[in-house]
Parts: C-alpha cells; sequence; structure tokens
C-alpha cells in the first residue's frame, strides 16, 4: 500500500501526471466474463471533460482510452485491465512561469515537503488529470454493478451557496442532470448559477460548491465492520478526491442538532425480497424515512444510499496573490491559463466512479460473509 | 482486509463483541524500544468511562487492560502488542427483552441481513465497548507520536446545536476540556449544554453533537497521494466510529460557499525548521490562516490539522418506536436500560485515538518519502 | 502488513512471547454461522504438544485455549475469533545463563541486528509457542475446509535421512501416521528412526527431517495468477515456520532433472463433479499422474495437492559452542534445558495448520472468479 | 489484493496477456529522488530476451520500454511508475490450432476451470511475457538497492542434472555467467549442458533445471518475523514464476539429513559496521561458514544470501500428447511453434527481479524497525 492503489479484492492502481506520457489505471480483480468495451470507458471520460457550460476549463483533452490487458473478445479475463490516456495537449510552457513559485492553494509546497521534487507542470500527479484513472475504473465498476441491479448517480447540489432542490423534491428533475453543463438537477437553479458562474470567471475568481450522490438498488448487509464500514470506505474514497474538505451520510451535520426520537428511524415490514444478500431467516424492512442515509453501524440498511461532499473553490486564479519561491523569497503570483470556475460539475463523474469502486469491491466481498 | 485491521505498518487489529469474553487490540508494527506501560493504556481507558457528568450510563465498567505481549521490561519488542479487557459487568438478562426485536437506529436489523445471525446482547460487535480496543490502540499510538512532537485533541464543540467558542477564541479554554464531563472547552457553554442534556434524559430522549480535533506539531510532508490522502485516510478513520455521520477538514462544508480567493491560503517565508521530514532544498512556510485544515493535497502543511465529527444522537431511547420482530410481525419497542445521552463526550478519547493510529501509521510511512 | 498478519480475507494475525503473559490469534474474516467449538482448538493444539515419542522435550505444557470474541452460542459470528494461551510453565530462571550469549543457529542475534532488543527469555517471539497461534486459527480454518470437502493431512516423511515410503506404496499407512509419536506412516520406519533420535539425544545433539502434505478435495480453480498462485502462497506460508529451509511441490527438485516429456502429465476426459467452482461450460480432465503436485500455473487442477518441505536440526544443542557475549567477547555455550530433538514430529500440525490457512483464504477468494 | 500485486510498501502490479495489447507494470512506493532511466529497463528487459544459444526459442522481441509516469528529469518522483512494452509479434495464427485442446503441463484447463475463459493466444497471462513487467520492475528495485549497496546475482546452476560448480569453487567464475547464453558461471559445464539440450531441441524435448541465487551487502536485521520472513517472502516470490517448483536457503534439502551440531554455524567477533540497520548497542558478527543462507529466523544475517530453485521443463514440446478438447473429447496433440528448450537462462533475470522486488521493500520496511 503505497497511495495509489484503493480496494481489497477489486483493486485499482492509477498512475500518472498531468504532462507525463499518460495516465491510466490497472484494474485488479474484476471478475471474469463480464462485457467490457473501451466505449465503455470513453463515455465516462467524456463526462470528465471540460464541457461547455462556462464552469470548465476550454483545455482540448481528447482523453482516448485504450484497453492494454484483461479484456477478450468483449469480455474481462479475470486478468488486470491496463488502460492509458495519452496526454496530447501539453502546452509545458505556460507553467514555466510557475516552476519557481508555490501557488497558494495548491498542494506545490506540500508535494516539495514530502518529496523534494515534483513535476511542476501542470499540478504533475495532483493534478486532475489524475481523475481519468478513477473515472476509467469507475466505467468497469459501475458495469459490474449493473449486473446487480445497482445504480450510482451524482449530482451538482450547489454552487456558491445556491442550492438545487433536495431529491423528493418536486424541483428536482433527475434528466436534467446530463443536460445542463452544471449538472445540476434542475434548469431553474442552474441559470441562477450560471451567473454566478460567469461573474466569478470575470473576476479571476473560482467557486465552491456541493455534490450529492444517491446510490439505488444496493442490497441490505453491504460494508463490513469494524474499520470497514461502508460509510467509512466511501469517506475516505470522496475526500481522496482533490479539492473535497467535507462529506456527510443522510442527515449528516444536522443529525448532530437532532434528538434520538427526531432523527432515529421507524421500522416497518417490508416485500419479500428474492436478494442474494438476505439470508432466509431473516425478515425483510422498510423504513419510514433514511436519516440514515442508507447506513446503519457501517451496513447498508437497502434503503437509498445517500451523501454529500464538499468542494473548495479550485485554488487557480488570476488574481495576485502572496506567496514565495522555490529560495524562500516573499512573491506575488498571478496564475495564468485556462482554468475551471467550479470543480463541480467535473468532479460528479469522479465522485460516481469513487462510489462504485467501494461498492464493487464490498459486494464481491460480501460474498464471503456466511458459509 | 476483513473488516477489523486498521493500517499498513502501524497496524491494529480489534475484537470483541460487547458481552463477550473479552474486548481488546493487536498492534503490530510498533517500532522497537518504546517505553510504554499499562498504565499508559489505563489512563487513556479511563478517559472513555462513564463520567459523572450526566451525559454518560451510569454501568460501572472496570475495563483494566492487560498486556500480553510485545512489552518486555517496559519496552515494546518490535513484536505484536496484544492488550485484553475483560468484559465483567455483563447483566445479559437486560437484553433478554431486545433478543426478538430489531432496535431502530441500531446495527441489529443490518447486522442480521449481512450474517444471518447476530449476538444481540448489548449490540455485541456493533456495542461502543468495541473502541475500547481503538483507544488501548490509540494509546500505543499517541505515545509514539510524542516522540515525534506530535500531540493530537479533541474535544465536545457542540450538544444540541449549543456550541462552543472556536479554537483561537477568548472564550475557548483547553484546559478546561477535561475538567467538564462534558468535554467542552468552555465551561458557560459546559453549563448551558447540561441543562439540555438533563432535559433529554427525563424525556428518555438522546442528542447529537460535534466532535472537534486539533493536532499540532504535525510535521508537514505526512500523508500519501493519491488514496491515502491524510484527509481521506482520518475520514476513513472517523466515520468508522460508530454514529458518526459526517466530516469536515478546515473551513469545511463553509468553503462551499466561498471564493477561490476568499479561500485560499496566502504563503509566506516561515521560520526556518530541522524537522527530519522537510528535505533541505525546500524553503520553510508560513500560512496567513488554515481554511485549509492543515492538510493541502492530500499532505499535511505543517500548520495545525483541524476537523470537526458529526455524531447523531444515540439511537437507544426510551421514548416508544415502530419496529418489527424477527418474524417480520410489527411491534413497538422501549428500550430500557442505562444509556448515554450523547456519545460525544466519550467519543472524544475515540476520535483522539483513531486520529493518532492514522498520525503514526502515516509518520513511519513518510521515512521512506525519499531516498 | 507489518508481518504478524497472514491471508487476504480469512486473515490471521498472532502474537506472543514464549515467556510472556499468552500467546494466540485473531482470526478475521471466517464467514458467520460455522460451528465452531474450543474443543475444536484444543484438539488441534494438543497434536503439537510435546508427545512420550522421545523426539520432543518433556516441558509439559498445559496450552488451554480460550476463545474471547467471535463465536456466539456455538457457532461464528463473522466477527474477529481472537483465542488466547496463557504461558503458565515460564522457567524464566533457565533462561538468564542466555541472557547474554547469542546461541548459533539461533534468531538471537538477527534480532537484536533488528530491533536492538528482545525477549531473551525461551526464545521470545522466535519460540516455537509462536505456532500455537497458527495451530489455533487453523483448526478453524479446518473446520471451513471441512464444508469444502477440503482435508488437509501432514506427516514425518524422513529424519536424519531414514524415509518413510511415499504416499501410495502399499507400505504407507496413513492411520499410522497419529498413532507413533513420530508421526511417521509407517512403524517400521518409525521404530528405526526413534533408535537415531535416542542417539541423538544421549550425544546432546538433534537431528533434521522432512516433512510431506496432501490434501484431498481440494476443488480445481484455486489459487490466484500471477504472485498469489497457490504454490508461492504455501511456500510462503510453509517457510514462515521456524526451522523450515525448502519446499518442493510435486516431483519438485526431481522435476529439474527430467524432460518434458518425462515430466508432463497426459489429460484424459474425467468424471463429471458438481463441484461449485467448475464452470459449466468446461469438460472435467483426469490426470494421468500427479508430478505436478496438484497445481499446474499456479492454480490447482483437483488433483490432490502434494508437497515436501525440508527442516533444519533444531539449533538447541547441549554440545559446547562457539560464539559471543553482548559485548562481543568471543564465548563458549552449552545450551542446557529440555529442548525437542528434531522439530517434525510437532511442526506436522503447524504445516497442516498453514496449508489449511492459505487454502480457506484462497477458496473464500475464488468465490469472485467469475461474474 | 487480486494476486498481480506485489509487496508492501514498495509495491508492483504487473498487467497484460502474451498477445494482447501490451505487457507491463506499475512501481508504487519507489522512493523520490532515485535517479532512473529507461536504459536502467532496457538493459534488463534484454537478458530476458531469446538469446543466440539455442536454449531459447528465436521468437523476436523487441521489448521496447516505455515509461509512462513516476520519472521527472531522470530522477523519480515518488509516484507511481508506469512501464509499458507493446506486444509486436503477434502471429496469433500460431495458436489457432491449440485454441480446442489444453496442452498438458500447462495452465489452460486450471485457468479455464478458475475463469470459464481464457485467452488462448500463446497462454494468454500464463505465458512467460508476463514476467516482462516483472524484470522491468526489478530493474528500478535494483537500482534503488545499488544505493544500498546490495547487489543480487543469480545463474543456471544444472540443466537436467549436469551442474556447476559451487560458489566457492575455482571453476566458478562469476564473470561468465553473462558470457555464455545458459548463463552457468563454467564454460566447461555450459559447453556439456550445450550438448544435452542440441539433443532435446532435435527431439522435440525440453529440459529441467536448477538456478542459484546470490546476494551480497544485505545489512543484518532485513526481514519481519513471523509470517514475513525473509525466506517466507522470497519463496513465495520465486514459486510465483511460472514452471518453479521448489526453493531452498542455504543447506537447504541438505540440511534436513543433517545433525545440529554439524549444521549450526559457529559465531565469531565480527569487523565494527556502520551499516544503518546495526543497533549501538549491539556487538557485530561473523559466521563460520554459511549453512543458513543469509537468513536466520526469518532475518538477514549480514551473511551472503543464498537459495536455489528448481524449474520443471517447459511443457512445450512437440512429441505427441494425450489431451482432450474444449468438449471433453479424448485428443492427442503435437504443440508447434517455437520455444525454449529449457527456462533458466531466461529465467535467472526474473529470479533476480523478484528477489530485488523483496529486498527492496523489506529494506524500506526496516526503516520502522526501531524508535
Amino acid at each position: 500500500m503505497a497511495g495509489n492503489t484503493f480496494g481489497t479484492i477489486f483493486c485499482v492502481s492509477t498512475f500518472g501526471e498531468s504532462h507525463g506520457e499518460a495516465v491510466g489505471c490497472i484494474i485488479d480483480g474484476c471478475p471474469a466474463g463480464l462485457p467490457l468495451s473501451v466505449e465503455d470507458i470513453r463515455l465516462e471520460l467524456a463526462r470528465r471533460k471540460p464541457g461547455g457550460g462556462g464552469a470548465s476549463t476550454t483545455r482540448q483533452e481528447a482523453d482516448e482510452p485504450e484497453i492494454l490487458s484483461g479484456v477478450f473478445e468483449g469480455k474481462t479475463l479475470g486478468t488486470p485491465i491496463a488502460i492509458i490516456v495519452r496526454n496530447r495537449n501539453q502546452r509545458s510552457g505556460d507553467y514555466e512561469a510557475v516552476k519557481e513559485l508555490y501557488r497558494p492553494g495548491h498542494a506545490d509546497w506540500p508535494w516539495d515537503a514530502k518529496y523534494g521534487f515534483r513535476d511542476y507542470r501542470g499540478g504533475g500527479r495532483s493534478s486532475a488529470r489524475e481523475t481519468i484513472g478513477r473515472v476509467a475504473a469507475g466505467a468497469a465498476a459501475k458495469v459490474l454493478l449493473k449486473t446487480f441491479g445497482v445504480h450510482v448517480r451524482a449530482w451538482t447540489q450547489a454552487i456558491a451557496g445556491i442550492e438545487a432542490p433536495l431529491w423528493g423534491n418536486p424541483s428536482f428533475n433527475d434528466e436534467e442532470i446530463e443536460r445542463n453543463p452544471l449538472r445540476v438537477p434542475c434548469k431553474e437553479t442552474a441559470e441562477k448559477i450560471m451567473v454566478k458562474v460567469d461573474e466569478a470567471r470575470k473576476n479571476g475568481d473560482s467557486l465552491g460548491g456541493i455534490i450529492s450522490c444517491r446510490v439505488t438498488g444496493l442490497p441490505p448487509g453491504i460494508g463490513m465492520p469494524v474499520f470497514a464500514k461502508l460509510d467509512a470506505l466511501l469517506a475516505g474514497a470522496v475526500l481522496s478526491i482533490g479539492a473535497c474538505k467535507g462529506i456527510e451520510f443522510g442527515a449528516g451535520f444536522d443529525a448532530a442538532n437532532l434528538e434520538g426520537s427526531q432523527n432515529n428511524d421507524a421500522i416497518f415490514p417490508g416485500k419479500k425480497s428474492s436478494c442474494w444478500q438476505m439470508p432466509e431467516n431473516v425478515p425483510d424492512v422498510s423504513f419510514q424515512k433514511n436519516d440514515a442515509g442508507g447506513i446503519i453501524g457501517g451496513i447498508s440498511t437497502g434503503a437509498p444510499l445517500e451523501f454529500r461532499a464538499a468542494f473548495k473553490p479550485i485554488p487557480s486564479i488570476s488574481k495576485p496573490q502572496n506567496t514565495i519561491d522555490k529560495n524562500g523569497i516573499a512573491r506575488i503570483i498571478e496564475v495564468q491559463g485556462r482554468h475551471d470556475v467550479c470543480v463541480c460539475p467535473r468532479a460528479v463523474p469522479v465522485v460516481e466512479a469513487m462510489t462504485a469502486l467501494v461498492l464493487a469491491d464490498m459486494i464481491l466481498l460480501a460474498r464471503s460473509d456466511r458459509i
């Protein structure tokens, strides 16, 4: 475990720097016989590309994936699936200016403090391009999850404090998500946010936001007490995405203000399921609400799994900022180049990917819960 | 990895059910030569015992730890340190009533859905008694961290929405924390909260709250991109504590509402440190504020590491609740017995323990960052 | 991974020094619902106790196991199973003499070179008592394997060059193994070896030997290419037993002298099995012989799994030997105390335990080979 | 852990099928600042290419490595180092004939029994081409080991029972190893073996052999009791190489025939070393001989580490053999194509690579042995 591998039996290792030769991943532990094509990968990668919505950089990235191994005649072999994406649009010259300066809010200085050395071009390994490997692996995880009837969906919940309606609200429109470039599940909210985004771009500033995620079809019994609780793993997975600063499940931080009689979820008899995961001697249940966010005691309840994650504003802004150079001398920096205004729209598929990776691994592990 | 082991080279495995023979842990990977005594463990375990403050159960737990291995002549051997605490005050009879019923908000039903079988006495493995193993291991991790000059401190930030002053505020009193049974760093706030706690207890209800944690002395360069980012590991560690529903680092969810120019932290020249972790060719820095909570790009910055975690109200309440029994029949349950009103005061040492475990592991791993 | 944990999803951690408080293990990842009793553990531990056969020490060890967790109402809970055995017969005084001297052939000096510090009493953690934790865990693994129809049997193949007949030979007597204290599957050979053992004991010397192991009922398809090949894992498992110096599978070192046409195993149509592990579209096979030892390409073939392991003579001998003391001064040492003459008879259950641990883990993992 | 990743903090994952797009590896956990070039990789890969010596296939493999990430300006970044080698000389047509037949001695059938599906072209993932990833990663590990003064050297000890002189013998010629295509450290022995190799090729047969490995410069204190003993890890590493059927350390299987007084190694005062790994308070030693092979109690002693590994004859022979087809029908197979006669010469760099991977990992881990 050297930091770039994730999972126990459905394992993903990512590699690559922003301006190196390529980024990519190896998926080890995907069961044999799963139909998987390069098109499955390409579709997910397309979702993390810069859109036209204005919240994203206009840098053109082809992001054409190549499957190097692990798939034969359209099906997974049970062997490692290696996927690479070449880095093409490398204008390293753009970054020479910041070679000597540490950008505030970026990992430049901590990286140097750790390794004594870094690839300064475009953030190197701490670039958002690293998530290409995650999204490619997540695409395979999603295909696997589909065979279990599990569906993962994330969206932009809020940018700069402007909130979309909550799931369950009539204004919440599931199908709208992929229609607008901000991935906000409500056209009106999207339009309001876009005004704010345009303003920030003009000011050379950036914006923070919140991503929500909802998983349906997840059987009960997934997650492993005590350290590999489902929420613990998801928290680790989502917080490993750059710029993420917090996560909450179900009622989350609001639960801290509630009384037990308000927060507890009454249990009622449920409809008989034929889920592989349910032992025969255990009755099915239904829950009144879902303040728990679909996880109690670290184990899925069968109710929709729901969490929200906070993302800080992108640190690349063109306003002048105080910093120091490699010699420790105080300097002023103005970050140039094409940058996203808010990370959320493009981070949506990354949140989905990380969620899918956790669930794929935990579902496979759950096969050994009982003799 | 079957869920009960935590860490990469400083590894902790916990075991034990609430009403089984014992709970405890094995610490594997603690370096040799560290002075460690049973008293170090006992002191930390005493902190998670029920206090007199009214927020905790009156169940008497001796919690006397025994070190079975790994320590010789007062020093660690580099071999596994096994620590056990016998379960003494086992009134299993108390729990016969709920043997047939699933308690709302508890892991009873998900546990059955997963394993088809559970130790229903006192919650079994999902009991808070499981944290004894964590706190015992955390005690050793704290001793190790002290040799690196690292200090971990947590406290109750809020209960039922009544907030203590923030760190840095003149009313914040570090020394007050261990003086009042709620572990609130402000006497006046503690008294206000106590009124609320007494009221909830009388009503047979419970309360949620927030725990804050602050780590000082942590060198820069700790944490491993990309999946083992320091915040990702801490999020996973803290969310693995029962009842925890969310975590945020630094500005956290507030950062989602900020602009980059507000959230970014200006960098200034810092005082020369002689820290083992700093490469010679990298300049020291200081930060204007610390919205990042001491972590950027998943790597510690040397500024204090700060996070907040949300805890839901304890699900054991004596008010009547809807549920079902093992046969799927709808029933009403009134949970009897002695229960805490709010988990926060006793969870403070558990949050510290999990934080210490992550940091001990990551600091040891950082020894191999550079040749 | 700090060296004292073994396995991926059926994980075992052992702990304990020879003269500390206790030795034992935690088994994490045993599926729920497996019938397991302390008697299952006790029976296996009894097999590694000193026998009356003269090859073993006369040190009396009660070795009474206690299950601290993970079992409820006679069945496994799916939670960690902690097992401890108190160290009772600790005559530490016996070892004061060697406190200052490094015993040749023992781990005393390498241990000091590594940790700068050791528990010198009875070898500390490098004592054969450490294998109690392995055998206890192996007992649980054997119970699990039995549910899959898998049976693990080891025996003493040779001591001091005197060989028992090979499996398949009419003189090979499976039932004789546990009848004679040397665990040799042939009464006549056992008697010949005993003469040699008595002679060595009188001379204050010790003897090396070979243990064979044979697993029947193992389905095909177990083992994970490429690094977790079944033979690779077994080699690592068996070589982790103190005093083991080599291992070979099937024809082993003899295969190095053969031609492909001699070593290859012809394939013939097999009887239709209904094994869970066999995919429907794959034909069953039978093999002409079994030079491969039941493993090809790191995957079990369904034929009996067979290997042999070499054990060096026990280094504790009472003849005078050259060594140095803690100050580096040349000295003569004569190791006193009660010691086994040959490790093999007592190592037989340890070899079985390690084999069972590997197979339990790999069989559970094989559940995720295909979608 | 899904079988294709090796190591704890210096971790290597390999991927690729023989006739897929590419084979390769990711090295995760290589410390930053290590000088590493594509030439370092290329040189090691060249050593595993078919030579002109007649023991190897004449298949032309360019095996041109490409470093995709983790190296910047000639030095490692501390990030994952991805290396790929394209598969060029893919004459898949050659293998269509065996698509329907299971080759005796090959992993074809066990692979089908496990996954229900395989890439039949050239053995797919079970091809020796998989070792390209290992050798590439081993090249980096060797560069790292060199900074610690550790040198790994393997050679062909025997083929078809014709043995080279043992190390220490005057006829043993270290420099001869890379001069003759068989990698035998003695010209005369190499010539004798070549006669045997030519004969086998003419007969359409193949030969087994033995590889020896010797590591010098390894400091004492490397290896982690109890399951990660240095010999246990090396055994697992070397047995994971296809065709390897056994391993022995130091006196190995011969030790089973010895008495303790013969096998024990007397200890004498040693020359003061300034090795980072030696604690100040522990005296240096020297050993009389080295029957232990440089490892006692799973920890390196500072003496040369020595082991031997047995390799079976290559199963691809052109003589007719009994087998079955995919429908379970009995058939005769005659394997066509270009195949090595003996795996040993080309397996030498693979044995070195696996040894280097284990040592790199264990040396980094040993940095945390003591506080």
